[in-house]
């Protein structure tokens, strides 16, 4: 198989980081799993992501059936956002991450739980 | 207990990103759980991190207990890099992040193993 464009090697792990390694990825993943599905919403979390990156973000997701996006037909111009199954994969990756913080890092406290 | 200098949120998600979010540090990461202990042989993965890069990250992992650095006795200003036993302790990390990717990414492979 053909190198695939723009990825640094096979490496399983190299290829996931060029999809969610950076810092606003998997909240925006995390902010889902716990109910929220407006770019409004997104922007409220505590983290207050700039809209610019999470415009950014959300196509990325979208592109890589991550997130699926369908127009809002109570609010024209508006959009509500869900994760796909393969988004829905993602959860044992958010909860290694967020274990990892609770049990290291001084101060975490888990607030959002996801709905089920 | 006072918010901590820099911390976005008290998200356990939030602040290990701060700490790990970023497209190289969970590979230098991966490259001392399977061996390589040295900055030539991280900057000889098939990813071809940028020695500034590098140079950052593993002073960024010295500074938060993750990687311990020795000075190298055989070769002078040169070091040895280890993980401790927090740094260890992102194993479960790596392992859903390259689960997800061998299972959703088409073309990853997983060539290195962890060493036990």
């Amino acid at each position: 198989m053909s190198r695939a464009a723009g990825r640094r090697s096979e490496c399983p792990l190299a290829c996931t980081l060029d999809l969610i390694g950076d810092k606003w990825t998997l909240l925006v993943i995390r902010d889902l799993m716990c109910g929220k599905h407006s770019f409004k919403a997104f922007t409220q979390s505590p983290e207050r992501i700039a809209t610019n990156i999470l415009t950014n973000r959300l196509e990325r997701l979208v592109d890589h059936g991550i997130v699926d996006r369908y127009v809002n037909e109570d609010h024209a111009g508006r959009y509500t956002y869900e994760l796909t199954e393969k988004g829905r994969s993602l959860f044992p990756i958010l909860e290694s991450i967020a274990e990892w913080g609770l049990e290291n890092i001084q101060g975490t406290v888990q607030r959002m739980r996801p709905k089920t």
